[in-house]
């Protein structure tokens, strides 16, 4: 029976690359995303030889993806990974997710670290969910405090950088959704480059960054991943999921046009210059703040008004 | 009967506008338009006391709202304005357009003057586009031969400067045609505050960059204006219509999203570092080139193989 050869070694192809035109068999479909994902971290020095790395697992094809690469070029560096779960405490959607890296964790032999905002600060999203204001969304709320969750992990497992799986699709969204909002301070942080704003806070590298998000769920699904399907309950970004549609659009049309965008984003985000204010510390936690007290201390304060007065 | 009331003077209102809540009547929502051109020329500095300014008028609504809006400020600022048109040579389309421009120019008693790539450069766009290789498309023809035809008449005309009537929708449609191209060096030319790159080019100006292509027709609409509504025969700008439509489609989601995203596109032209080498100039013309012939020169060239060699 014809079929479809691989354009790198003749086997039979399982996936049609349109922006480059490749067709490509299982294995040579596969070893071109550890390429891409190594040229990236060699392209903005991501990580270096023997760095102990944090990867936030959160059981998702992209971060279990993230995890595997990882793991499997760490080996010939000598680089020690740690797996980090935050658990937000999202009732009937994060006990999956955490069982899911417990088992992807035990088979791929990495140690696994679970964080819980219960632990840390002594509630759970869904207990600030009930109580929060309008000023605060649901997911910037999260954010807010896993980004926070995440730095302390980092510090307790004395890593050197914390990995996270933001892809290409990911990337660029955040930077049109910060693009759209008149919100350039934001994009200025996308800079791949930029270096930490204080000692509190842990280098954070994004290895997945010039990856298609539908090439991690192939390669996902390729390996036979299992992972998390169902979305977050509170998940609610109408705008981001209007530019995923548009984007998609785009590049159905104009394939190769994410990458192009892409690195548009990557120098805009280069070409701001970064500001050179002295940074200020939070008087409660010393974490940096832009005014006296920083957004996770100004969340912690809000719960402990509702909660106990 | 009830009738819904201007925000600002209780007459009728014509118009809500979504991103400010306000609702207007005819007479203030044209004043509104003024204002925020009057705002627009004077936060970027683009035209000066006693300015002769060109304007660019093709005979579509923007061009002649221009001209109208311009012509109403210039007075008290003894601005000189000259109507410009150039004649691409289309059949059957552009004809219409200049007897518009004709009719218009005449009735607000403008001095009009036409200047047709026929006589300029010795041949019609048809022409061109019957010979053109791939290279080219119709609209970067036209283009590249449309800007040097009004730096021609610039100089023959004396102006200080020529407007042209791009809208917010047409500046942003630009600028991210530019960024999902990759394309960084033209997101710096949208700078408003950038000078001419040489003595050859005159300052260009965009008085409508602020408004919402929606209110100049709406403007034109209730200044009664003949306008052209036909669109030019060759128009083939498929990327230009989506992101037409997506950014139509956030604007509707989330109104004012059009304004933060222009902010963010200025900003980010005015973030890129404005190149420092010294100009070239080509080797025919003199006019600035990034290579030894300029884009016109080799039009020009191709013209000249195919058609008498």
């Amino acid at each position: 029976m014809q079929y479809v050869r691989c354009i790198k070694c003749d086997n039979r192809a399982i996936y049609y690359r349109a922006y480059s035109g490749e067709k490509l068999c299982n294995s040579c479909f596969c070893s071109s995303i550890i390429e891409k994902v190594k040229r990236t971290i060699a392209k903005y020095d991501l990580l270096k030889y023997g760095d102990a790395i944090g990867v936030a697992v959160s059981g998702g094809k992209d971060s279990l993806t993230l995890l595997r690469i990882l793991n499997e070029l760490s080996k010939p560096h000598a680089s020690k990974i740690f797996a980090i779960t935050i658990d937000e405490g999202i009732y009937g959607y994060r006990e999956e997710a955490i069982d899911i890296c417990k088992n992807f964790t035990e088979e791929l032999n990495i140690p696994h670290h679970i964080f819980s905002f219960e632990e840390l600060f002594g509630f759970s999203l869904d207990d600030v969910i009930k109580i929060r204001k309008s000023k605060f969304s649901a997911c910037s709320v999260c954010g807010i405090l896993r980004r926070r969750a995440l730095d302390i992990a980092a510090k307790e497992l004395k890593v050197d950088a914390i990995a996270t799986a933001h892809n290409l699709d990911d990337f660029l969204q955040t930077f049109m959704i910060n693009l759209l909002n008149g919100d350039i301070d934001r994009i200025k942080w996308l800079n791949p480059l930029i270096k930490p704003r204080s000692e509190f806070v842990v280098r954070r590298v994004k290895p997945l960054m010039e990856i298609y998000e539908k090439e991690i769920a192939l390669y996902a699904f390729l390996k036979n991943t299992q992972f998390q399907t169902v979305t977050c309950p509170y998940m609610n970004e109408s705008i981001r999921s209007e530019i995923r549609l548009m984007m998609n659009s785009l590049e159905d049309e104009h394939p190769g046009i994410k990458y192009s965008a892409l690195n548009s984003a990557i120098k805009l985000s280069q070409s701001l210059m970064t500001d050179e204010r002295e940074l200020k510390a939070c008087k409660t936690c010393n974490f940096p703040s832009s005014s006296d007290f920083c957004s996770v201390c100004k969340i912690l304060e809000m719960v402990k008004r509702n909660m106990y007065i």
